[in-house]
């Protein structure tokens, strides 16, 4: 079919303002250089842009979904003929089943992938240590995040960002986090429920319900995905001790990669196993201590000492990886890294659970109660939140 | 302290039953050999020895969690004795700190790791084709899963195993599917809910809710997690058209893997983003088409063409991503590696999303209904109901 006109040309919740026109195009052998008005170069290769063609016969004009699959055309598909037209587009005919594409300067100039220009859209954790995090703790009132979209957004990004904030004034009722987290999204169910409570039963089957020191940790490390951002709300803390502890696990990595590389290379590349029992469930997952991504960019950690099981990789890692994981728990057990505080009763502090790691001193029964509630919300939720937010408030986007 | 009869001596709810004893320990510098009186040797790192004492000083009385962390002791501990006792268990006396480890002959040969044993261990999917799932499709009546555990584990194993089975007799009332989801765990919950409908909408947000035919795919590839285990139970079939049709995702990268491996090393190394929108929601995950753990085993396929945006990696890695995508999307093409079937009114399909690709012919709404419904069970939790049936049937592990 030829080009036509099509209300799909940008097919997205995005807009896609033109903020710049394309002036040269030039044809190699496998892709297109596109010179741009501010002198920006990009690189689309042919394939990238058959893929991209947002007519109606390959975009679903229901769905706005892709109906057309790229291995429907030539490996070596190329242009018979391409050019710019006096409104800006760039028009492409196929040298293969007669297919014409059109390209809306907008939307190609902000999907150019030049590596400079995907690098600068990467996100960053903030990374912090006790003083930085001391000054610089996200605090938030919770009437607040639940009346204001703008106020809600700031919150979650320093959320993301940061990896923990403090919610005040949220009130001393059980189920009263709730206010908060439906803001967000729904909760994440273990095998704990969606709303589980911290506290002390005769029959503990996690040490989260006794009152000994609980070190740090993340929750749920037997599980394939660990919880996302952990909501803990107190409602009484009236017992001695019990305090407070965290500590910047993408911290601890990044520091481990500047001062101690291969404690760092052999904590991220050799895994261990953790599992979780109980009359009813029994959990087992393996994987590294520390988890990249394909640009070796941390994504997650996951630590729990108590419920790790033996070490069963190959001897000549063994050493290694003890070696590692020792550096690793020292690190993490240095009062300059970690955030120390008390909870009072109608605070919760919520944070990042694959990244911020948590632990509890200790507590006395005898001098008062302690109780704590909590749920979880996985990042998917998470995120998808903030860009929904992003599309309607004013705040631009980050 | 010394080394005291610990009622903690195996805290677990795996029983170790004492098959060999210990014949003779040797020291090395890092590390002990034990001989068995089967011949097989283990060898134990003094770290891994300490990192594993079940005194009741090292691991909580109260919930059989470890309390002790090996950072606390020196990386360079060795026993200062070490000796079998007449009851066949090995105990070690440290050189720091002066603590005595004692270790149950069962528990310890279980644990062995030498590389032939954590191999010989290892769990493996029945990679198939069209041919041998035709005759090997596991199938079971909703009923006997509900009423026997030893018929559900069976099931719930081959499961595993195929990555597919059907069931019979679940009835045709919404809800109805609940029967048999209940004998394994909760259900994840999405943005779609936990029950979802696939009935054709007028305001469709995917193509799962249109008429239209959807390509092999698996669901919710936008999120970090993709659901585990999909269910899907069909109430009504009567339109012409909506044949089902499954792929092994796993058998697809094998064969690459085997024959085509430098597209199987590019699929499984250079990512690609999913993104799912609609009003409410905004998901957005970057991974790579096929996963590998770090023993280079397929673990998971995400595959949804509809959904994948713009490729956006280095220009020199663009090609080879294309490359090796269209030869995915190609063989799973083939009819060789289809099971074709029609789901009748009553039966449910049940299969590992992360694994089995599926899709839908395009039916005609004219000619009659179709309604299915469906839910998600993430693997975590569907591994562990094996084990938990593991622990209380006569059918041996596996």
């Amino acid at each position: 079919m030829n080009a036509v006109e099509s209300t799909l040309e940008v097919a997205s919740f995005t807009p896609y303002p033109i903020t710049h026109h394309p002036i040269h195009i030039e044809l190699h052998e496998e892709s297109m250089t596109v010179t741009w008005d501010h002198q920006h170069k990009s690189e689309y290769h042919y394939l990238w842009l058959r893929d991209n063609c947002h007519c109606p016969e390959c975009i679903s004009t229901k769905t706005r979904e892709q109906v057309f699959e790229i291995c429907d055309v030539p490996y070596t598909i190329k242009p018979s003929n391409a050019y710019i037209t006096d409104d800006h587009r760039i028009v492409v005919d196929w040298d293969y089943a007669d297919h014409t594409s059109k390209y809306h300067p907008g939307w190609l100039l902000s999907h150019c992938y030049s590596e400079e220009v995907v690098q600068s859209k990467q996100w960053k954790p903030i990374l912090w240590d006790k003083e930085r995090i001391t000054t610089e703790l996200p605090r938030a009132k919770s009437s607040t995040l639940i009346q204001s979209d703008e106020v809600l957004l700031t919150w979650l990004r320093d959320l993301r960002d940061y990896g923990i904030g403090i919610v005040s004034d949220v009130g001393t009722e059980l189920g009263s986090l709730k206010a908060v987290t439906d803001r967000i999204a729904f909760m994440r169910e273990s095998n704990y429920g969606t709303l589980f409570d911290v506290t002390t039963t005769a029959k503990a089957n996690t040490s989260a319900n006794t009152n000994i020191r609980l070190p740090l940790h993340t929750d749920l490390s037997a599980r394939e995905l660990q919880p996302g951002l952990q909501f803990l709300h107190c409602l009484v803390n009236d017992a001695t001790g019990g305090e407070s502890i965290y500590v910047d696990g993408f911290k601890i990595a990044e520091y481990m990669r500047e001062h101690h590389p291969e404690e760092f290379r052999d904590l991220s590349t050799i895994p261990m196993t953790f599992n979780n029992k109980d009359p009813y469930c029994d959990y087992n997952y393996r994987s590294t201590v520390i988890a990249t991504d394909s640009n070796g960019e941390v994504t997650e950690v996951r630590h729990a000492n108590f419920i790790r099981v033996p070490i069963d990789v190959p001897a000549h890692q063994t050493m290694a990886l003890y070696k590692a994981y020792q550096c690793f728990i020292r690190l993490t057990r240095e009062p300059a890294f970690q955030l120390f505080f008390r909870l009072t009763a109608g605070e919760m502090v919520v944070f990042d659970n694959r990244r911020v790691l948590h632990a509890r001193n200790a507590f006395d029964l005898k001098t008062g109660m302690r109780q704590l509630q909590g749920c979880y919300i996985d990042r998917d939720e998470f995120l998808s939140r903030i860009r929904i937010l992003e599309r309607s408030t004013t705040l631009s986007g980050s």
